[in-house]
């Protein structure tokens, strides 16, 4: 499963960083991408790694998430369990089946983990195609870093003699790149239509954002979207 | 289940220790047990308890481990994956189950976990009903203690409860007569936009039918697509 990446956004403890490479070893993944870590790994992070080394070493850095994300068709971002009604809001061990039927299929998975105190933002959990929660006590729901990761990764590799998910089979999904350019092409569009005022943005895209998030557009899907907005571009707008 | 007794066996670092109380009360585990640990609690058993402090200050301390499981009707010993003729060995989820259901029926169980570097002794092992391991890389098998212990706090909690998807308690989902309405409004403005030829159909709405039925709209997005619908049917269309 070197196609799913952990990815550590913004995270402020070296020691975490290795615990993490640790848990992620123990579970046969390789992947670990380091969204701006607050400081360099230390002495500290390769005593944790207990061994994990090479898996420190090999950590790609990009300075902003959406670098990280770019090349991944699937991405998820872990966080408190919250009702946020226009998201998939899933337990880990769902959200590792999902991703473990994504690698089979060979794409590019991101699974996102915050900052130790403040998780993830809202802007980052906009990103994401699911979030995803580790049941635990209402009163005392805050795991550490590496726990959390400890959880995902060992749901992950109970899942490497599974069964895949027919649909993940033949699906080619549009990568991240392709999706940022389909909402910039929609942002002008509705703009000339006057359906969307950016002094007065009124959450149209957000919601937009959290509806195609949740159906993961496909190639053609995307052809025949931007097609339709090249077709309204066409068209004479009223003036109000 | 408070009768379920996380029972670390000559632990050597107090931040370890810590880090696992954090472990069991982020899966409302309550009851520690310390079988002669091998340094007294630091301030970084208590940092990296991280609120716990509850379940580190009533740990129960024994000299030995027979004194440790005296009032114990079952006893899981967790090692390392390998094949011992003679006795259960299962995986740490099953274990879980078996547990679970000892601790409905009241009685006592320990769950032990050996030293950092050595695990469990034979001898300690012998005492156990079952041994339990945590499935892992064959190459790199030995998880820290408190990823270890987090593992098992978290298969217990999820058999406490049914981990329900949040999202489909709160979101209002469109039932299929807006879902309908939406779908022949979107065939006439894309008629009237020359975008969808009846005559020639090529599968345009089995599609968007598709990518919309994965999504699972809301009432409140459906509103939008009809939004933006009629804003293009206002619109002046280019003559071919």
């Amino acid at each position: 499963m070197n196609n799913v990446f952990i990815t550590l956004v913004n995270p402020s403890h070296p020691g975490n960083i290795g615990a993490v490479a640790r848990a992620m070893k123990n579970m046969s993944l390789q992947s670990l991408r380091l969204v701006k870590p607050q400081r360099a790994l230390t002495e500290e992070a390769f005593a944790r790694a207990a061994g994990a080394d090479d898996i420190l070493d090999a950590a790609e850095r990009f300075e902003t998430l959406s670098q990280a994300i770019a090349d991944c068709q699937l991405v998820i971002g872990t966080s408190a369990r919250v009702a946020v009604p226009d998201v998939f809001n899933i337990p880990m061990r769902a959200a590792a089946s999902i991703t473990h039927a994504a690698s089979l299929a060979g794409q590019k998975i991101a699974i996102l983990f915050g900052r130790e105190h403040a998780g993830l933002t809202n802007e980052e959990l906009a990103v994401c195609h699911y979030h995803a929660y580790i049941p635990s006590n209402p009163q005392f729901s805050s795991l550490n870093l590496a726990a959390a990761t400890q959880i995902m990764c060992y749901e992950l590799f109970l899942l490497t003699e599974q069964p895949m998910f027919v649909s993940e089979q033949t699906a080619e999904y549009a990568d991240q790149e392709e999706i940022a350019r389909l909402f910039a092409h929609a942002r002008q569009t509705l703009e000339a239509l006057h359906f969307y005022d950016p002094t007065n943005p009124r959450r149209l895209f957000p919601k937009l954002r959290a509806l195609f998030n949740r159906t993961r557009l496909l190639k053609s899907e995307v052809a025949i979207l931007r097609g339709i907005l090249t077709a309204v571009d066409a068209c004479e707008k009223p003036i109000y």
